[in-house]
């Protein structure tokens, strides 16, 4: 982690500590406030691309109901000022048992811990700062990378600089770590291609894709973790690079991937600013892809889920509202009444996606979804 | 892939093919022949400490009822044929969409596209081969690697020797390929540890604990991947390395994702000599282990399922039924009622599973379970 960011996270959380400490020796009880994480406390900003965190904050007073939660708050923030100064971290799992030798404040279970951990990240972030630098870790790690891409790393002993080339894991590839704010980036690429299907990444890696195209290739596996966002994420900013969205054309691909990707979730708001990648637009598959590629008799039929799904994002959802194309395309896929798959082109021939698809997508980019 | 696998492929391909033109042209009726694939044509064969298919074969003559399903196999086997020939691949999910211009003979799900496919496997395991070999890969690659191993892996496109040092990767990983026949390894660990959870597989590796122990982390990320199964097997193979299992104290973790490293499933017994890794022993956490480290407080009552799933393998499991230590093991847990995750070791410290736990565990591996 920056050393800067850890002085910022131990200023905070001494501060926080600080505030309590003073309160009791004025014999006055003292307060921790939260900001509030509901829905009713969360806008869109069309400016910078995301659903974020309004101003409502709640406050926890020290009382007989709030004692154990108070406590635990506090326990949990001085074990992040721990980690943070011995350079170490837990997973949210590893909190939840920590606490086992609390004596009358444990964790009952993980539900608890997880809540306080949310409460406590949502303060951080009004101070710029997230649960991965708090050092509280998510148990699953992030996607795979491979390509035109130089990760710079510590080795957490030596302290020495590793430089790990993307280019070089052969049929394999580089697996993102739990947190991913210690590392820092080289390379030369156009362009971040993020890929919802193993099996699609493992085509475009094994071809060399992201040597013709001059690229990064991100495997999402489905909808992406807070590592693989956030990787996306420093990668683009780092380089200033536009990230390439390649997932199923259905309303799972668009509503929870993309959007996800791009401009992060109603439900944890204040976490939007450091994970979605504003950059991010969809390169497809597009309903229209589903026509001008001949995908008719490779589709699926749309399942109830899938239009309610899709309804939903049409009636709820600030971010596909704020975006006609966005609206026109999802109203399309309703009225065909199917879904397609990536996977879908290789009904033309299994390499019909890097021969043909890609590179033509590739030539119109100004044509993607936003 | 290497070369000679590759000949044998295309051999049996062809073998079948001919065949079948043979009888054809003598105007006989052709017939395939499959191994019978479900359970009563399995045997768990306590010297090699596997599930094993049987000798039970079912015959599928051309006919007006097995056309359909007959051409089906034919072509699939001829995209096998292609690929091997073409050096290329397609997932389980893409071997389903290329049939979608095969006219009347396209699959309509990839349930059937799946069962075929499974009975090819069956056959190509009599002799000696299996589907990763046929080229059709799983959707769902490997876990992640770090430590004492340097893998040898081939650019698909030049050609060139690409050395991939498992040291290197900083606080990441190295990602399994979908296959892996074609890597080689070079090494001088004492073992593999093979771990449950992403969480412990981070730690182990940000500690470097491969560097104290000498040996190679393996993540496998709940019930293993078949990639994850082959690559430990390979290994192991390779440089005559034993496997040390770290897993959940439940009977998920002893049933599911020990049972099927070490000895395979049931209904996939035509691949279990490939990715079965006999030499796998279980390190922990032993119902014994809650005793002894004290971690009683930190368990959780068994549920329902786990109860069941403990009874059904002391009642009906070959495997289990021919460990004493085993039976007494999961008789132990059923009477304490409590199951433990890896995890609940952090109740003495986050760090306390590498500075204890493991050494005093290593250092006693007579007493791991079978």
């Amino acid at each position: 982690m920056p050393q800067d960011v850890d002085q910022r996270t131990l200023q905070l959380i001494e501060q926080i500590a600080k505030r309590v400490q003073r309160d009791i020796e004025q014999g006055s009880l003292p307060v921790l406030e939260f900001p509030v994480r509901s829905l009713s406390n969360v806008e869109y900003d069309a400016d910078t691309g995301y659903f974020a965190l309004g101003d409502v904050s709640k406050s926890r007073t020290l009382n007989a109901n709030t004692v154990r939660a108070f406590a635990q708050t506090l326990r949990l923030m001085a074990i992040a000022r721990t980690m943070v100064a011995q350079d170490d971290f837990a997973t949210k799992r590893e909190a939840y048992y920590v606490s086992k030798n609390w004596g009358e404040c444990r964790f009952d279970s993980q539900d608890e811990s997880d809540a306080i951990m949310d409460d406590i990240e949502a303060l951080a972030s009004r101070h710029g700062l997230f649960r991965e630098q708090l050092r509280f870790y998510p148990e699953s790690h992030g996607g795979a990378v491979a390509g035109e891409l130089v990760v710079l790393d510590t080795d957490s002993h030596s302290g020495s600089l590793m430089e790990i080339d993307c280019r070089g894991f052969g049929s394999g590839a580089y697996s993102i770590p739990r947190s991913v704010e210690q590392l820092d980036f080289r390379t030369e690429a156009a362009f971040v291609l993020a890929i919802e299907t193993g099996g699609m990444f493992q085509r475009l890696n094994s071809h060399r894709f992201w040597r013709q195209a001059n690229c990064i290739l991100v495997e999402m596996g489905g909808v992406p973790t807070r590592a693989t966002r956030r990787f996306i994420r420093r990668v683009s900013d780092a380089r200033d690079l536009p990230v390439y969205c390649f997932v199923d054309c259905d309303p799972y691909g668009f509503a929870n991937i993309y959007r996800t990707l791009k401009v992060g979730s109603g439900n944890a708001a204040h976490l939007n600013r450091f994970f979605c990648v504003p950059r991010a637009r969809f390169l497809g598959v597009t309903p229209q892809d589903i026509a001008d590629y001949g995908l008719e008799d490779a589709t699926h039929p749309l399942t109830k889920t899938d239009i309610k799904r899709a309804q939903d994002a049409l009636a709820h959802d600030p971010f596909f509202a704020a975006h006609p194309a966005w609206v026109a395309a999802i109203t399309q896929l309703l009225s065909m009444g199917v879904r397609a798959e990536q996977q879908a082109l290789a009904k033309w021939g299994l390499n019909y996606v890097m021969e043909e698809y890609l590179p033509r997508k590739l030539a119109d980019e100004a044509g993607f979804l936003p």
